[in-house]
């Protein structure tokens, strides 16, 4: 039973918009302009994706006090940059660098969906990226968004409780009456648990071949989408 | 100079919506819907705006913590329910009541001018008006904002100056890549104190017949228009 629910939050990475490719891409150039020998772009995404959770798990014990994901992707990177050939940059540069994030691009289908359920809906951010990653990929990729949500509001990382109970509240609505959305089985769970209704759609090229995680929803979500605008679809838009 | 502006940040109450004449035309149709005698709801929203001030005066000087403004619009309800033929209703119907300032009109330039100013420009609320509060408006009155910030984001009410670096830092811009944009020159003097670009624009219809008060630009702000659509097209748009 859906018909209760008024908003719609979505997790972004990975579910809104492809960051491996489109951080292989932006890499790549990059590291052209600034005169860096080619390496393995994809890799060096993957690489840089991999120290997100542990970042953000320091936040989530406490070991750091709430800190936004530009900077975590900051750090995160002066640990790979030599690595990839950027040791010898500037502080400035990898400044740029790591605004790549801000870029991404959103999946085929993410707008059109996102547009369909727009007309219906409140459509909202509920991702770890902070305000400013979020409004300008949103300016970047032509996302609708109604409302920016997520971390840097209720300052706290997914997948702890706090964060959907903080969204639910911002919105002025109860559980029910939002959908989690999202391409990954552990953000619905932990969304699930607080009483808001979800929604999955697969993205199993995500990680690229060999994608093993989230190919399937593992609980009964309350909608299954094969893509966004099959979910608009399926929620009356 | 507002060559350097990425983002503009608006008031809302009064500067993108008539808060006077909405409120009168909801509350009369409230009364009318639940038995309630006619008055002069004109007055009615007024006594109720004239005790938005002192609440958030409360908040500003920590008497009390952050309360968000639906919070504090039902408190001010209360103090003036009797006196308009509200005294008997229920505690719910005056919380249905309380939700009349989601559903505040646009001026008739306003969507138009905002939706000038996305092309080129992040548009965003600067209110004292809780997310909901400004997420519901948006969505009743077709305002294309790209991003919700103000008092429940900064935790705080304008005038007090941290509120306008705040937005700036979750925007990740400098004070000078920012334009406040009011129909009120105490606002935008605290902004501009804080060394954002300002942006005035009269409604001198907010008060009704009478209106003394922000006629005319009291400082020399960088960029008046007459309305949201001259402003817009003085922004290059």
């Amino acid at each position: 039973m859906t018909s209760d629910v008024k908003a719609l939050i979505f997790d972004v990475f990975g579910t809104v918009v492809d960051w491996r490719n489109s951080i292989a891409r932006l890499a790549g150039e990059f590291a052209g302009a600034h005169g860096v020998p080619p390496a393995d772009w994809e890799q060096f995404a993957k690489d840089w994706r991999s120290l997100y959770q542990p970042a953000m798990e320091k936040v989530r014990t406490g070991e750091l006090p709430f800190t936004k994901l530009d900077v975590l992707h900051r750090m995160n990177l002066d640990q790979i940059a030599a690595k990839y050939g950027f040791g010898d940059l500037s502080s400035e540069a990898l400044d740029e660098l790591n605004l790549v994030w801000h870029r991404l691009t959103p999946w085929p289908d993410s707008v059109e969906g996102l547009t369909l359920l727009k007309t219906r809906y409140i459509i909202g951010t509920h991702s770890n990226g902070n305000i400013a990653l979020m409004v300008n990929m949103a300016k970047n990729g032509g996302l609708p968004w109604d409302v920016i949500l997520g971390a840097e509001v209720v300052q706290q990382y997914k997948p702890r409780p706090e964060t959907y109970d903080r969204c639910c509240a911002a919105l002025g609505l109860a559980p029910v009456q939002v959908m989690m959305t999202a391409a990954h089985n552990n953000d619905l769970a932990a969304a699930r648990a607080r009483g808001l209704k979800t929604g999955f759609v697969p993205r199993p090229d995500e990680y690229g071949a060999g994608q093993t995680t989230d190919l399937e929803p593992s609980e009964d979500w309350d909608v299954v989408g094969t893509d966004f605008v099959d979910l608009a679809r399926k929620m009356g838009c």
